[in-house]
């Protein structure tokens, strides 16, 4: 392989959930939902199938989904997009995420993370020669510290890239804490590239802020998000960024070259979930709230501490508590004792005394999966 | 944008279908057909929707596709692959290609290239810090010359990027020149990435040899199609990557940051096409073989030089015998003059004198476009 990518392993996702197939384990691995999203939105991808919606889609998304995403902003969130120049369609979050670096990112250039960190933003700062200057979020509450964010920007800073509701944590960033990201990038001239694919999956007491609605922040943030997490189709990638022309503009320069366009049924149907079934991610969040606290409860009774998550789909336990001071191990050993996928958390950290006994957890599963796991687990040597 | 993109210009295709929706003309610009494939595979689309596979396909494909695509390649040339390490599923061709030239290209490495080029091929190479080394086709034959192949070759030469059947100019290597890029490839130690998109449309007297089944070749090609050109499904963007288990898994090492995964409901689909309906291409290639021979005759009548293609989707014309020295003029006033798109082949080429006479046309479209196409040119002033 090319030099840009030395070092970097397999996608953590892809090798847990083989894992799981491998092993007959359960997997609460990767985070994707074990039922689908709205029976409606699947009939909306047949009929566009049917309808002829087969051949390339614009480079930058079919019309009705790049004004669907705008609307989509406008009700939420009160932003006002012009859905010709400030919305691009992307196969899903990743490519956007992916496109956005290979767009902006120069190398030498200091881009600060959150971590732990989701797998592809390490890989494609590195593909792009960017350096990672990570602000560490910490157990047990895994909170934003503002002065380790102003420690982590220095001349050759240019970009933020964010994620709340964050994944691997469940921490919902508040509003104190995006004010403090928001003066840091007005401060020093930084654009905030923000990976919001929870955006909709926020329990009681917390609320989802997008950063680009913060003064000052329209202007220099690019938004990405999906359809994936929200409305249960994570395989159909179908996945957006939001922001000024110039922003949406350099990711589509790179974007147009990895993949061109993709997915064009899906797109109309997506356009379709966004408008026709805008309640389904708040019935969601709030399903998603009982098997949270479900699987919280369950893994405390075996012994493990819980750190409660405010969003996404995430659950984070330290296992020292159950005599494991070394996550890998517990999760190595897990298939065997328990019939139970997880992740060790040190995958998404390069601080290994701030990972090394964390475990994530997904409850995105059935009541059923769960509670088979719960039971596994406490059946478990 | 970042620096890697710098000079690069929005694709031709999305430019040229935007024009032709500005203009109300005829687009014989972008090649994609206005007939869909045959409508079982939109219905096994639409059943492995309701059937639930709707959530993240795996990395490197769904197992059914990947094994269907071995199936295709040993029923087709009698290649054998093993589908789990030797075939990866992609997000159309495109995705394909930028995987792999970032998956193996690193900065510096020479990678001689076909020119006229499909334009991602020469962005991706630049977004890599490769460099391009042309072996041009020349009208009006656009043979392949090897002595202009050897002597392309240097030192730093690392990769072939093959593309056979070739777009735009609609030569079909054959096996003797084919040879010729395998002799270079050996002698000097290449690996080729060979697209092979059009590798069943190709006409009557014309044969597609994949590179990877001459001598010696196997072992350091990489060979990558889609279902979009031969399955008229363009808009899918499923494709695949094939070849030794090294260079396959270089490639995912890369798309897994590029968009990780896509199409999860098509995938399936996919491989129903590849396996019931696969006499599709054949037919399609016969049939457009009749749509090939209309459009050349009458851009013929209306006094241009037509080059008769061998395969593809596109025919290439010469403007000067119709008083037209510069094709970037000719088509730039053809919305105008006759409401048609068609595409200058200096888009395609570095070398200005040998392209600044020609004109790509697509004969992809159903007859009746393709006739109100011709009669709007033969009533051009
Ligand atoms: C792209 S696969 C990973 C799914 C996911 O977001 C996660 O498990 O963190
Ligand atoms: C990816 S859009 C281009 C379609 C095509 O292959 C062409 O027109 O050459």
């Amino acid at each position: 392989p090319a030099a840009r990518l030395a070092g970097i392993p397999p996608t953590v996702f892809a090798e847990m959930s083989a894992l799981a197939l491998r092993t007959g384990s359960v997997n609460l691995g990767q985070g994707f939902p074990d039922v689908d999203g709205p029976a409606s939105v699947v009939a909306a991808a047949a009929r566009a199938m049917e309808d002829g919606a087969n051949q390339y889609a614009p480079g930058w998304g079919v019309p009705a989904l790049r004004e669907a995403v705008a609307r989509h902003q406008q009700r939420h969130y009160g932003i006002t997009l012009d859905p010709t120049t400030e919305v691009a369609v992307t196969t899903g979050a990743t490519e956007a995420v992916a496109a956005a670096v290979l767009g902006l990112v120069d190398p030498g250039d200091e881009v600060v993370v959150l971590e732990p960190y989701y797998d592809s933003y390490t890989a494609m700062i590195q593909m792009a020669g960017g350096m990672r200057r990570p602000v560490t979020l910490r157990a047990p509450d895994f909170r934003l510290d503002v002065d380790e964010l102003r420690a982590a920007v220095g001349p050759r800073t240019r970009y933020v890239l964010l994620n709340s509701p964050h994944n691997p944590t469940g921490t919902v960033l508040t509003r104190t804490e995006l004010e403090a990201v928001a003066a840091v990038a007005v401060e020093h001239d930084l654009v905030v590239i923000t990976d919001e694919v929870y955006e909709h999956l926020v329990f009681t007491g917390h609320e989802h802020v997008p950063i680009s609605t913060l003064p000052g922040m329209a202007e220099r943030t690019l938004t990405i998000s999906s359809v994936g997490k929200s409305w249960s189709f994570t395989g159909w990638k179908v996945g957006w960024a939001t922001g000024p022309a110039a922003l949406v503009g350099a990711l589509v320069s790179a974007k147009q070259w990895l993949t061109f366009t993709s997915g064009a049924p899906l797109q109309p149907a997506v356009a379709w979930a966004l408008d026709e079934e805008s309640d389904f991610p708040r019935l969601l969040a709030a399903d998603l709230e009982g098997r949270r606290d479900l699987l919280c409860a369950g893994l405390a009774r075996t012994g493990l501490d819980v750190r409660v998550p405010e969003g996404t789909y995430f659950a984070v336990t330290d296992t020292r508590a159950l005599g494991w001071p070394d996550a890998r191990s517990f999760c190595a050993a897990l298939p065997e004792r328990a019939g139970v996928v997880a992740i060790p958390m040190a995958f998404f950290y390069d601080d290994e005394d701030a990972s090394r006994h964390l475990v994530r957890w997904t409850f995105c599963k059935r009541t059923e999966v769960l509670e088979d796991a719960l039971a596994r687990l406490a059946g478990a040597d």
